[in-house]
């Protein structure tokens, strides 16, 4: 019914590509017992390894469990120790655990249990004629913790039992802003066409990716592929890249930040805090960051970020005037290396034809240099934001490294 | 390879179950045209409409044009209604369209053009040997736009000409806070029996979702099915319901502080002005949101909230002192009616034995009462920042709607 957002298929692609298994297909049913057991008969004529995520919680329509069972034709029998693990859970919540939850403790005769860290669910492990079954709890947290903890060291032994010397499939991001794919894919040319390692374009978040995949024997042959590709690359788009793999924009930030020992300080207007929270999502940005004054009403731009009432009466608070005043504001109030200034129109209302909604202005004020960008963004009040976001912390990245 | 979440899943099921159009099984496969073919192969003999999105870019690996192109054994022509929408959206950027994205005018025959207002690949509507076969771009925001603005108008149309007075599936969620999945199963005991409505449970991101699920002739006989159940839960779990449907505990807090007449202002050290972020996502925020000050160096705390250097000494930075002077520091200086201040340990480091990863103190002064909360949160950095931002909103609510 679209009430939740699958995050767990891509966490579950990355982590079974490292190991060398090609995550072929994902299929999402509804909490149905019929079209779950089709989904598992049909995956297991196709694929070794079959993993079932969701459906394992306490309640009626958690039926992941029983689809297995009746897939396979295997009673359900209580399994000592994801009994202990949903009842160790309870304890260090301080509860006890209710008759309901111990339907939790029921495995697929024969299964093993995958102990979930965070939760009361256990997953479970199942060889069975030649495949392998394994039920992982919904969760996205106790999902990630029982594949990380539990699946991908027993996968990892079987492959090394089997004597196993599996291709892996790796790949490798190269990350991009501030051009459009377009001319990304036009500096890229000929290389479209490779072939191992392949290479593709994707475009997420107002950053273009360019993602290279390799199959080869192990990691190191996988490098040594990559190599004269990203060389290349580099050359050509050098000024735009910023980072590889899960490298964010705002770690790269904050590595500049760091290796100049220099310190940052934020004015957010539209932004409401975006910036500061994707900043300080890298560990260790108390190092560089030392904090920001959300200025939403005019008031505080006024009376904390020392922005001349004038300056709002004249250009508007939404002006290159004003972003320049509130980075510069910003900088001096908290004695920063580097302070930013956020100004826009987020909508949905507020636009006019002049100043449309979508309109922001972003300052960067780095040691007394201004320079102050205008931005129109298109999308909704949360993209508005974003993009804003995002496009300055490009700006400060690209000020930093020139 | 899990690089990108699908989002647009959800997002079509929602919109899909509307029109009562029930979304039964989703299929991901890879940049790969013969994997393509095969799920559309598969999904046509299972269903009646066939959505496929993504793969409609101007590179080399965007296949699903070709490939739904060749299942169907129809041959790509240019469409001159797909050619203006990538030559128009080029225009209003102020750039030329490159040859390569020329690629994106190219539909199956028979096709008609679904204009994406947002980007420059149109999608696809084609009737064929009975079944309907839609091509989406896969970035979220064109995949939205068109959906809306193209392709519900035309199934809404279709259904209508059929004279198909179809059954709606509804759903309806009732989003509770501060209770655990099974104290809210419990509560809801005997309506987790009922048919139709169907009744559910859900845990996500520190909420419990209640989720009643009709079909009825209509959405007017889906209300009647759904009101005496909403009824019951609203008896019995008043004091935790803070909202329905798509609803945010930000936008509950909004309405509190709105109806009141109340302004607020947020004092963040760890969650780094998340907090400030996801008030400010609600439109109209301004009415009520002042600012805030991310306080996440010491001196800030110190020098703009004013906490007494002598507290940060004496109890440290993480303690409930502390939270309660950001709070009240925060309200005074913005002259607001609620201060929120927010201290912890967001980690991976900076943890003690004695103040570990994940405590956080939350402080609420509404003008003048004050009141500070311990929660000791598990999980990754992101995650205790949210679940912090999520508590304090909590409290926030509480507080405001007692």
């Amino acid at each position: 019914m679209g009430h939740l957002i699958n995050t767990n298929g891509a966490f579950l692609a990355r982590e079974l590509a490292d190991l060398g298994i090609e995550l072929s297909r994902q299929v999402v049913v509804g909490d149905d017992l019929e079209s779950i057991r089709e989904a598992i008969r049909e995956a297991s004529l196709r694929a070794d390894l079959i993993i079932i995520g969701g459906g394992l919680g306490p309640t009626e329509d958690d039926l992941s469990r029983e689809a297995l069972a009746q897939t396979l034709g295997l009673p359900l029998v209580e399994n000592l120790e994801a009994r202990e693990n949903l009842e160790s859970y309870s304890w260090r919540r301080g509860t006890k655990p209710s008759p309901r939850v111990y339907k939790q403790a029921l495995l697929p005769r024969g299964a093993e249990a995958l102990p979930n860290p965070v939760g009361a669910a256990s997953g479970a492990y199942l060889e069975h004629e030649g495949k392998i079954y394994v039920l992982l709890p919904g969760p996205s947290q106790e999902f990630a913790a029982v594949v990380k903890e539990e699946l991908l060291p027993r996968l990892n032994k079987l492959l090394q039992a089997r004597g196993e010397k599996r291709a892996v499939i790796t790949s490798r991001i190269i990350k991009v802003m501030g051009l459009p794919e377009a001319a990304v894919a036009s500096a890229l040319g000929e290389l479209l066409q490779s072939c191992n390692p392949a290479v593709v374009t994707l475009v997420t978040k107002g950053e273009v990716h360019i993602k290279l995949t390799a199959r080869a024997s192990d990691h190191e042959e996988a490098r040594r592929l990559f190599a004269p590709l990203e060389e290349i690359i580099h050359q050509r788009l050098k000024d735009h890249i910023f980072g590889y793999d899960q490298d964010t924009l705002e770690e790269a930030v904050g590595k500049l930040l760091r290796e100049k020992g220099m310190t940052l300080a934020t004015a957010e207007s539209c932004t409401g805090g975006l910036l500061g929270h994707r900043i300080t999502n890298v560990p260790g940005s108390s190092d560089y960051f030392l904090g920001g004054i959300v200025a939403y009403s005019n008031e505080v731009k006024i009376k904390f970020l020392g922005v001349p009432l004038e300056l709002i009466q004249i250009y508007g608070a939404v002006s290159p005037q004003v972003a320049e005043a509130m980075a510069k504001g910003m900088r001096e109030k908290f004695s920063a290396h580097v302070g930013i200034g956020i100004t826009g129109i987020a909508g949905p209302t507020g636009g006019t034809e002049e100043k449309p909604v979508g309109l922001v202005y972003m300052g960067i004020d780095c040691q007394g240099k201004v320079q102050v960008e205008k931005r129109n963004f298109v999308g909704d009040r949360e993209n508005i934001k974003w993009h804003a976001s995002q496009y300055a912390l490009y700006l400060l990245w690209r000020h930093l490294k020139s």
